[in-house]
């Protein structure tokens, strides 16, 4: 499995979403027969895909829609929702600016405080709609926000930075934020990510997360490959991660799920993921296509505002359908980007995949990349070389 | 033959049509003396090309042209043809809308139900034109109207699915197609599929069908890739399914033809299917170019239409040839998509192989795709991206 | 080394000339101190670049210009130089006609008969020039003029098709030219081609070659792997004709070069060609660029003109320099076309070869393609896609 | 680790920086704790980053700059900058010309001759300046002025030509430039290359090298690998000649830095760079980008004046920025190219590397090229494509 890149260096091959396909079996399912249900500490869901948190993607009516709809949606509470009480004309802003002012534009937004008031605020917004309150702070935010998101009563919280260890070493004048004992004193579950490795996540588990977030670089709207170099592809990243959940279930008795996120594009990659082990996906620009996004058809990655080394980007994703259609259906469009639900029970039907579980263990194939014909034309057009 | 993709979790490298190449060996053969003939059923044919049961390819005229060529065409009895009892002013409507309105329209079109007595129709008016009736339904549609196809007096029956398999699960509400029963009491021979590997296959095989259609995800105006993530490429589907049809021949003494279906665009793509173990394939945006196709130099999918999650798309592939020119020529161009017989019987000659049964043994080369330019060029073209 | 394509399928990988480079040694040496000589029967030459027999690239005043030179050019005798008088009309037709008349004129330029006295003529009035006359005919254009090619007195001929073999199967009216006959009897060194394995160059080593071309599929002009799914990449190809080369020559003492034919674009093809055990190469593209060549800016393959199954493309490559410029230089562009000798010895003094013995043994890397900038800006303006 | 290219002739697979990622350990890192310093001979710099001596890339006010900033900037000795005293109308009229005149344009500029004066100036006005003179010949410029640049008293001198050896054939004319006397004699530390391989880095530093440059053919404005077919991808590269440098450390107690150099556009290709054993990186048109640079938003290559083989091209890279954005940020561009030195700490703090030889330890992965999109559109940018 070691590859000799030179003299005393070894590397493993990785693979990547668009470099894997699924084998159907002997055995085909009617699609209405497939159960996607999955479970987060205890909250249960039936859609296995949770908006990301970010501020083009979820803000509190969108995290109300998406729990309507079974699914999930997490509000970043260190961005835009949390700096202005009013979100609406900085978003306005933020779509109007050209591609050159954009990554100078917020930089100056993020320089406006985050404010706890309004972190108490979005919480209670969504709640008080009948919508699960899943919202996510990084390791240095929780270090001074985890006890006004506890007080609000937030459902669910994510702990999420690009990378997350339970070994971070800070200089002397700098306290580190204490994973183990943010999970056992919050009240509710904590989601811990990202990390991509079988030895990172089995250390978050020990930690007391609730879940893991899996996926370092891959992301659209992300460019921490190219910025830090740093990355590994999904499907080996989520496989590795999965064996640490087995694996920590096993030792603990207690099943921690594994979330998938980044480079998530299509129906068919959100079936790939799972059927390489994750438990659920989270989603950035796919739903931030929604007529109902914060983000008016541009989609932003969360480390894009940082004021010395902003590594994401500004993408015109567009506005495609509403967010049922994306999520739910009927779908309007036929390249695997509305009716995501739909897709995964008619792939897991095709599979014969009667739940999760059984999508889990699906066979896979590793077939070229430059075949999906699909990609290309959305890589294409990202690249802005598309018709 | 495995390769880890991470903990837990293996896969097989699988080949595309791109991705091989067929190498020459110590004789050459001038190529009249190639003999293309195949059969399936009691039906044999000079020409090993079938066109695909789509809207957009074979009606009732195209299905008579075919068959006086010496290739065969397959009637979807559940698209446009059983739906309309005059097609023509449907199709101009398919041809006359842009990218955005035509799932729409496709939706709206399938919402008419489709009538048994234009199945019965479509069917005479083949046979009195002398062509051999070749017609297809979906397991669905099999469970509704086998019985009037049986009646009709069709030649061929194709029952046809992305993915088929005898252990389909369905709702206790739903009945569930038995294909070993509709096998033996369908008065003509059953092709069934599709299928991509060697155990569903064998499957098929042994549930009576008289050839099966091997594919799924390769085809162009297919984006079962992408939105569920399923497929297997071509070289690999077909050697695995032809090693199938070899077994069974041997445990029965019947040989089941393998029918390439889906991904092949060029003589070359279609040389190399059989050099690979087909003995037959399956072909639809090439028809499609011909100016007799129905499509009006549009190419869709079967799964188009569908109102919850359509995954197809619309191609325009232009016209640029009649089907006699595109079938066995003189080809007009240089690319590999006029006289496909031609360059079928030119192949064998350069690689010596006096019958099919010689072409499926030559020998294959594995080359990197990334220098095959003109399907680059098709490509990019097909997507609007080239000149 | 074989690799499993699919059941009862497996092949070997071969490597294309963009996925290898050269690797330096613990020697340099001054460019001017490299020997690029070569020998085909008694013909020396100092350049081992030979000018492909087609329409666009040598007519007899390219061939003197290239004998002068020191390298070699071959006239095409079953092209338009000898089925008309004066060509240049023909040629100034060719060159303004645009993409869809193409095939069609030359389908109907071709219909002209080849005129033997033409033959006599085209080799008479290279010869009249100082220049070496090499020719070239097909198997089948070989058993009508080789005699005439005979008595005119060609220096060089070549016989060369798509592919030839030494056990061609013809239909019984027809009878097939017997290759170990026609070398005996010719009074002129012959060179047979094109192949790509170790086995059937041996057996036309064996059957009296003076040399070997080697190369089916991957020419810019050539559409055989698109047509008819043939072809190996160049590097694996001569690598094993290089093989039987050096087998043949423990076997009887004689020395039968291997030269590379197709696919070569720039001086560093040339190298690594070399470099993977070729004698000298064969280049059409390059050349057509001379302001001197025939073709006026423009590049087409042999087979284009076929009146039943065209393969081969008309590629405008424009003008660039004179044909001293490409192959001896001063070089004006910095791209690898121009000064092709000078790019050869300068890569033999980076790798520290003295002669072409040593840099047939020259370290090579397998290395991902993608990185040659030079190539994918080449490639994209062929496909019409570069600026 | 041997692939059979064909008979006779194997290959060894190289890995280049598009295809690897880096992978996060179980241990993070506050980036202001990562220790990036590095040195050669006796000079410590703070950050691992050279600038090319390249005539668009540094001139005497660059190298002092870059000296301020805490990085290092080599001025060629046998470039602009010692032919004209004054460079700057010489640089306005090399970004004023058109792409098709610009070779011809930098061959007439080159014929103008080396003026050692010139070179004894542009030492001195650096040092004067409170910069460190870091200067370049070729071999052959070493043979000529060597002497001059040790008594115009330079820092550090770099040797440096596409392929260095010990061993050197010259004609008997000519004498050829002995390494060992000349790393010797001069009394500045002298950096040697640029070599690929374990054998010729072992080799120069046992001549003396203070260090050594490792990378053939990879760079941007370098087309060595399209001209003369020669290069190995970095990774491979740099692994080999870090594995040369630990062993000669071993054999020496010597510790002879390695610097990559070409093919390095990102913070993440440095990031990578180091991951695979280099102390420090060479770069040209990230530098080239800068408001102070001396090529007015242009960049070309070394070896493009070449009177009788050009083999480098111009690239239009634009200005982003000024010096210090480039260098330490902070940075206005998201895509990795501004803010380098934040990156690299950036990227040690995500992998938990304290110093640059805990950052030559971190794992490493191969990853699918394909997938990072930043790289594929800056590639089409630099090619003119995008957008």
């Amino acid at each position: 499995m070691n590859i000799t890149i030179g003299r005393g260096k070894t590397a493993r091959r990785a693979y990547g979403i668009d470099e894997i396909a699924l084998v159907p079996g002997v055995r085909t399912l009617d699609p209405a027969l497939a159960d996607t249900r999955w479970q987060v500490g205890a909250i249960e869901r039936e859609i296995p895909i949770i908006a990301s948190a970010m501020d083009g993607v979820v803000d509190s009516r969108m995290a109300v829609l998406l729990s309507e709809l079974g699914a999930l949606g997490v509000v970043n509470l260190e961005g835009i929702q949390t700096r202005y009480e009013d979100p609406n004309p900085i978003l306005d802003r933020i779509a109007s600016v050209g591609k050159t002012e954009f990554v100078g534009l917020m930089q100056e937004l993020y320089a406006e405080p985050i404010k706890p008031e309004l972190i108490t605020k979005r919480i209670q917004e969504i709640q008080a709609a009948g919508g699960i309150a899943a919202v996510s702070l990084t390791p240095v935010g929780a270090a001074k926000y985890a006890s006004t998101v506890a007080e609000a009563g937030a459902d669910l919280l994510f702990i999420q930075a690009t990378v997350v260890s339970t070994a971070h070493l800070s200089p002397e004048s700098v306290e580190s934020l204490d994973l183990v004992k943010l999970c056992q004193e919050m009240p509710m579950p904590v989601v811990l990510g990202n990390c991509v490795t079988y030895e990172v996540s089995l250390e978050l588990m020990r930690a007391g997360a609730a879940a893991v977030l899996v996926g370092i670089g891959p992301g659209a709207a992300c460019t921490s490959r190219g910025v830090l170099g740093v990355g590994v592809p999904q499907p080996t990243a989520i496989a590795d991660c999965a064996g640490a959940r087995d694996d920590y279930f096993q030792e603990s008795g207690r099943y921690v799920p594994v979330i998938a996120d980044g480079g998530i594009i299509t129906g068919g990659d959100i079936c790939k993921c799972i059927a390489c082990g994750a438990d659920a996906v989270m989603i950035g620009s796919p739903i931030a296509r929604a007529a109902e996004a914060p983000g008016r058809g541009f989609h932003w990655g969360m480390a894009t505002p940082s004021p010395v080394l902003p590594r994401g980007t500004r993408i015109n994703v567009g506005t495609t359908g509403t967010i049922r259609e994306i999520l739910v259906g009927p779908a309007k469009l036929d390249d695997g980007t509305h009716n995501l639900l739909g897709a995964l029970k008619t792939s897991m039907g095709t599979l014969g995949a009667k739940d999760m579980r059984e999508m889990q263990q699906v066979d896979v194939v590793i077939a070229p990349s430059l075949l999906t014909e699909g990609k290309v034309y959305q890589k294409a057009q990202q690249l802005g070389m598309g018709k």
